[in-house]
């Protein structure tokens, strides 16, 4: 049997797809049940099995392939033809980094991510220094290489990587449209806060419980747990391919929503894969639009839906069931006041979603500095904790809920956290159009019918995979750009009672 | 730097060790954590990142680096000639079976092992069969490549990959001492224990106690957790590289010595390897020396040192730490009678030390067999039940309890039992040269001290890796070769009393 260019390529992309799901069961693994000793043994395994991924991608049998297929361009159908331009979108990505960078980065990623977790906990930033600094060095050699290969400033290249199309301009102008309406929105909502007393929650809410309330809720989603699965692990995150998504929370005894939203965030990323279109799902044009629209998904869940009203009176009777508690406290309408209270603070994973853009700008404006060496690793947690009085108006009791707060650094995802803005902001288009769309979607929420929901999703977002850039994809799925308005119009909304649109953005 | 042939080869291994490693994990996680559903994404998974071991393990670049190192070898040390010795062992055998051949195989085994599961568990051959048929199909080709290669019968071939140097020679040899001695000696401790009658053990065993419980002795043996972990699936194995060794149990609620038993056996495993040499871990000469000597620790721990009246003295105390039990069927006496009571049954995991050869005979038997064509797969149930009857003594209730109760085919672990065998003389023998070196033996094993027991079987086998061939190893630690004469004595002696070394070997 002759197969065709295109067809090559495509067992090419299948095998490449089988290393990459192994790849991700390795890190799963590494965060969720490896042996603490193990580390650098699967250092080694991870740089192995990245580095032959690098090589199989980067073969001068690819190469060939995709210029003979790229001849015959004319032959293939839409699908086909996205699927080769996301193939050599990858492979010129991977070709313009050597593979022995690739492979030094991995291995100290791997042992980063374990000094980072020990040195957080024992809040001693000198532990996790010096690797930060291999990572950073690494980084900064892979964004110089990006940059050229691309005509992209280094940032901007890093970036392209995990949200193709974005821009430190788009960002820019994202968050200048922010800040001008934030901070007054923000010190608004505090105010108008003081009037609207909220009861504490208060008990001790056991592991088991909350894991089996959770689960509840991912039921409820239709979170298909024959090819999932919820863990637990020190940063939330989901890993896996298609048919396989694994997803972890962090549980806090005191407190059943914390655990439940650092499972929502993680939900919409796993329902996003499992909507992947299923005829592409060992191809790139079946993978995800990139990390902004991964973050849309995972903000929508956390924040939009499950901080609304309709979401708390459906949620009610659940809590009751799995935690017995009951008492004005427990009542929706104090919960809601609870789930949306602004209140400054340190922790990104914690803000709400007013401080929560504050939070994006500091580490995207230190992320470029410290990769551009304006600042040393080592003067980091001073610029953290500076940055942080300025834009949060605080500044962080120590290392552990500044600077080491959060992985990306650790495992080397510097350029990712635009990707969070510019999900927030798509998430609030997205909501925008949905309840155009569905005309019943509050009701239904408190019914807690939520396959509608899930279902426009998946004709909007999850079923098209990688078919159009991202722009495209977020104009036809709501008519418009990426831009602050919706966002902003959703948040004034509320925050601070109805307001006509056009002083939203104004 | 130029590197010589032999470093360049040392190159080569230490990746295909990181291919190892993540195989071994993903095959861990597909029988311990892994959705249901995945497991056809899985079995791509394993058959890609298996491929691709096999061809860096057979590239031309392999093979001519093999031979310019062969043509150095005089500057090579003691352990370097056995490392390139092994090496080309390896080589060898990949290139006697294809590519395709290997990854077909990968693939029909994984969903072989979930339809076992399933049939096992509803108890319906016919779910497994097809399955099966495919297994058997494509391990009957493998055979006869590799025993044309190597001029083997095809079942030599098999059993020489899992034990090198084991042949069915060596093992009707063993089977017919055993055979003359094995029958007359299961029928006069049967009649011997109805004046020792036992009191059986009643109760519920919470799994979490139970895993404490285990957990607790593993630490007393040494076993290191952070390099290694203990979880449950259905069938007990170990998995893993030195420095992350995982082994499984499976627990019953009505019997604590149950898990313990079956973890004990993995632990064997377990401590071998991790005590191979460290300076060789990731190279073929740091392997184990094959699966007879493998099964030999686990059946030392389970079968020898775990049913002795010394383990039983010490074990006793933590019985009732972990599960307050107490009575006279708790007293040390009565556990060791539970212990090494001889009972005919139709599960090999479940069966007492006298009767266990029996079982072995009976897959040795009955794969050889299946392999040659004599029995067809749709007709293994009945073969299996006329074997048992005529083996065992008794005829299996259902196909769950006769030809479904092992995962070894399904898993195309054909070839592998006659390990077993030859594991339980080799135990038998090593335990009875431990004896001979450390005169304090059995009350070091009263006072919970395992270290000497360890250290001599590190000394003696682990730190060798596959240094030695089997038999030569195996003559260096107890000073004879392969042989029943040490089992036959060592079961006289346990199940019917001391008796005179030449009367055991008649």
């Amino acid at each position: 049997m002759a197969h065709s260019p295109y067809e090559q390529l495509e067992q090419e992309w299948k095998r490449l797809h089988a290393f990459r799901g192994a790849l991700a069961l390795l890190r799963w693994d590494a965060a969720v049940m490896m042996p603490r000793g193990s580390a650098e043994l699967r250092g080694e395994q991870l740089a192995a099995l990245e580095t032959e991924y690098h090589t199989l991608l980067t073969a001068p049998k690819v190469a060939r392939l995709l210029d003979r297929a790229q001849a015959n361009a004319s032959a293939l159908d839409e699908w086909q033809t996205a699927n080769l331009h996301e193939m050599r979108r990858q492979r010129d990505h991977a070709i313009a980094t050597p593979a022995s960078l690739i492979s030094r980065l991995a291995k100290v990623i791997a042992l980063a991510e374990v000094r980072w977790f020990e040195a957080r906990s024992s809040n001693n930033f000198a532990v996790f220094a010096p690797h930060l600094q291999d990572v950073v060095q690494l980084v900064r050699d892979k964004a110089a290489l990006l940059g050229q290969a691309f005509n992209l400033s280094p940032y901007d290249a890093l970036a392209e990587e995990f949200t193709p199309g974005l821009r430190s301009a788009d960002i820019d102008t994202l968050f200048k449209a922010y800040q001008r309406r934030l901070p007054i929105m923000i010190r608004e909502a505090i105010a108008a806060q003081e009037s609207r007393p909220v009861l504490p929650i208060q008990g001790r809410f056991a592991p088991s419980k909350q894991r089996a309330f959770i689960t509840d809720v991912m039921k409820s989603f239709g979170f298909p747990f024959d090819r999932g699965r919820l863990d637990e692990s020190n940063h939330p995150f989901t890993e896996g391919v298609p048919g396989d998504v694994r997803i972890t929370t962090r549980l806090d005894g005191a407190n059943p929503f914390s655990g439940l939203l650092a499972s929502m965030h993680e939900v919409g990323h796993a329902m996003y894969s499992f909507g992947l279109p299923a005829a592409w799902h060992n191809q790139p044009v079946g993978q995800d639009r990139g990390m902004a629209l991964e973050e849309s998904q995972a903000l929508l869940l956390e924040m939009i839906l499950c901080r609304s009203r309709e979401f708390v009176l459906w949620l009610r009777p659940l809590l009751e069931k799995h935690f017995a508690v009951s008492g004005p406290e427990w009542e929706a309408d104090n919960l809601y006041r609870l789930l949306t209270r602004v209140q400054r603070g340190s922790i990104r994973v914690d803000a709400d979603e007013l401080t929560y853009t504050s939070h994006i700008m500091l580490r995207y404006d230190l992320e470029q500095r410290l990769l551009g060496g304006e600042i040393a690793v080592r003067d980091l947690p001073e610029a953290w904790n500076d940055a942080a009085e300025r834009r949060l108006g605080l500044r962080p009791q120590n290392d552990a809920e500044g600077c080491m707060q959060d992985i990306h650094w650790a495992v080397g995802a510097f350029g990712y956290f635009p990707s969070y803005a510019a999900g927030a902001a798509i998430a609030a288009q997205l909501h925008e159009a949905m309840r155009r769309d569905i005309t019943d979607l509050d009701a239904q929420v408190v019914r807690g019918e939520f396959k509608p929901l899930f279902e426009w999703l998946r004709t909007q977002l999850y079923s098209h995979g990688s078919r159009y850039p991202t722009g495209e994809l977020l104009v036809q799925a709501t008519g418009k750009p990426l831009g602050a308005t919706a966002a902003l119009r959703y948040l004034e909304h509320k925050y601070l009672g109805e307001i006509t649109p056009s002083s939203a953005a104004a």
